[in-house]
């Protein structure tokens, strides 16, 4: 019967909504790669009464807790003392901890003189406990056991937190562990969330090890297949007939497994195949080159873009004939075509991408809707355009916009239909 | 007696650690400014018997419960079937729920236009609700009360939560604010955090009503002052002199209050003086285009931009010398100065930014260290460079650097030194 832990943020910051809890996500991904389920987060204020009413539920629901934040000078060390409190636990002074603290403060104020005082109640960890020593910081943890819960408490920095978990946490929980859990993702371009859903939700329900779960990004869609065993080697051996099965069922629609993004996906194929990309962008405004050149090492394979956000600038420097602009407007397929040409031959690429449409808010003249985006792939000898209709703010807009253009690219790469 | 509010957040990819709960950040904030108190935070996973165990508990400690997440065909609208359940209201059909989802699924696919089945069971809302629409996506969110206890329900993703709220679930809410909370955001941009927070310590602290607070963004700060009060006009009031001080105190390292970016302060003043803007990008890759085109009406003062990212596009698009790029490298304040004026003269714009560094992870040949940026400001007459050395991640590197050119451009704009 597999663990089920609880975790708890202490922090009045967090409810007003100054900071995230992303403590949260990282113990959580942690958690769930040592097969311990989390059932629940909950996060309290700097508050004795409801951090305590919190810790009350928690271990009517979890044999594991797990707290955040609350420790420190600044917030009274809140948290130790309220949980040493609800586990009937003395709290006993910690020499090493006091140790590390005054090298820690001297590291830090070489100059200044001793420690302050209230740095060293700190020091005092629940009897019986075993401290979690802070190298990234001042305040330590500790774990202990009682009546078959666990506690655990770590720092609220995510500098310290994460690591602490890692380093000290995770040896303490070893004995916990049950089993892996491995996910692969496949990562799907070009059909919607709610289609993929409805063509997978029966086998969805009938799966329990691995399980399959959609995931919709800005435009995109990811299948998540998790599957839990005793080791990692056992656990992708049930993943690989799933994502099989998959690729059958979707074939070109998955452009990658474990991959970032579609631009992530062409990189490694452009080098490979040496070949150069550059774009010419007017409603992405540069968005296409930003997400490319994210990418570390993009230098070898991206020559450059034109961002030609006026017709001027797609005449004068991408050399789109004046009678093209008259005849069809800015967001018209020719024009798509004449920017992506002109760009190959501007920036001396073998491939380019163009995108031209309408981001919003404001229409353009000739009554085209906002969301329609004409992509184009220049290529040796021919160039395709792709008509999209996207939905949503502006932002969306500009970043499907550019997703469509990777698609194309990624299709030319390997050899599949644009 | 205020009202108190607890957040919960329906989504096992939550407890997984796939994604961070940003909405409660984004709720809290927003719960926050209108003076209701937010003392929980629950996280539950798409599990119908431990979200009806969190909501039977948060109904005990809270008179208002908001969901985020568990709506939509992919989770079978969990949060719905369920909140209902423990509120003891039945599920009707909604037409203009339904009319709004078809409409913008004929956008997203004017040619097949069907819309899923699944869909539909999104426009089942709880009987005697105040339906919220969803302008930015297709589940629709709800608000209802029940012996006191009031339940609002909005989608997860980011993208949807915050508008949602703002558009919809304020307005249902406006009768339950207790007072209120105005804030009003200071920018920094060339002054340290740790620099600002040291030298602001001592005031912080002092102050209770309004508050002062320090916050990092990404190479800039920001300086909330906060104050509550009975009305917009007596909070407001308590805010004008301590920004009157900082004002004082900070001159021209301040360069908006309330607004969202560097770029969002030029293009108003852009707009204003009738110039044009237009950017030459080799190490940010396009992102001082892009960012500069995320703002709506952008097309009114940006022409364009190259995005040189080999010296054969620096030479042969914006006209670089060769010599230049021989003698100083790419990475050099005269081929910057020659990109700014060549990005000038190619896009007929009146000023050009033009931005050449090491955004890592590797050097260049010539032994220049990661994180070297010249960023240039090319306007009539003559052209001034700014040399930078930024710290952290590639990404980091590439936005800190884009940010000292709309700062140079922002000081321009405004008659300031640069």
């Amino acid at each position: 019967m597999p663990h089920t832990a609880e975790l708890i943020a202490v922090g009045t910051e967090l409810l007003l909504g100054e900071i995230a809890n992303t403590d949260a996500q990282t113990l959580s991904r942690e958690l769930s790669a040592l097969g311990i389920n989390v059932f629940y987060h909950t996060v309290v204020g700097d508050n004795p009464q409801r951090l305590r009413a919190a810790v009350e539920i928690a271990r009517s629901r979890a044999d594991l807790i797990l707290t955040t934040g609350g420790l420190g000078p600044t917030c009274d060390d809140l948290t130790k003392t309220v949980l040493a409190e609800c586990f009937g636990k003395k709290l006993v002074f910690n020499q090493e901890a006091a140790d590390r603290m005054e090298a820690y403060f001297r590291r830090l104020h070489p100059d200044s003189g001793r420690m302050t005082e209230n740095n060293y109640q700190q020091a005092y960890l629940p009897e019986g406990c075993v401290p979690f020593q802070n190298d990234w910081g001042t305040a330590p943890g500790c774990g202990f056991e009682t009546d078959g819960v666990r506690v655990v408490m770590l720092p609220g920095p995510p500098s310290e937190c994460g690591p602490m978990f890692r380093a000290r946490a995770i040896p303490y929980l070893r004995d916990w562990a049950d089993g892996v859990i491995v996910s692969r993702s496949l990562r799907l371009f070009g059909i919607g969330e709610s289609t993929l859903e409805q063509q997978l939700r029966a086998q969805m329900n009938s799966m329990t090890n691995p399980t399959l779960a959609p995931y919709a990004k800005e435009g995109e869609c990811e299948l998540r297949i998790t599957a839990k065993a005793d080791n990692e080697t056992a656990a992708r051996a049930m993943l690989a007939p799933v994502e099989k099965e998959l690729r059958e069922r979707f074939g070109d629609l998955i452009y990658g497994a474990d991959v970032d993004s579609l631009e992530a996906v062409c990189l490694p194929l452009l080098k490979e195949k040496g070949l150069t990309l550059g774009t010419a962008e007017s409603c992405t405004g540069g968005l296409a080159a930003k997400r490319f050149t994210d990418l570390p090492g993009a230098s070898a394979a991206f020559k450059g873009a034109v961002v030609s956000y006026t017709n001027e600038v797609k005449n004068a420097v991408l050399g789109v004939p004046q009678e093209l602009l008259d005849q069809y407007g800015a967001v018209s397929a020719p024009v798509a075509r004449a920017m992506a040409q002109g760009a190959r031959r501007v920036l001396g690429c073998d491939l380019a991408l163009a995108f031209t449409g309408l981001a919003g808010p404001d229409g353009d003249g000739r009554g085209n809707p906002v969301g329609l985006v004409y992509v184009a792939l220049a290529r040796e000898g021919d160039c395709h355009v792709r008509e999209i209709h996207a939905a949503g703010s502006r932002s969306r807009i500009r970043t499907v916009a550019a997703s469509h253009g990777f698609d194309l690219l990624r299709r030319h790469l390997t050899g599949q239909t644009l």
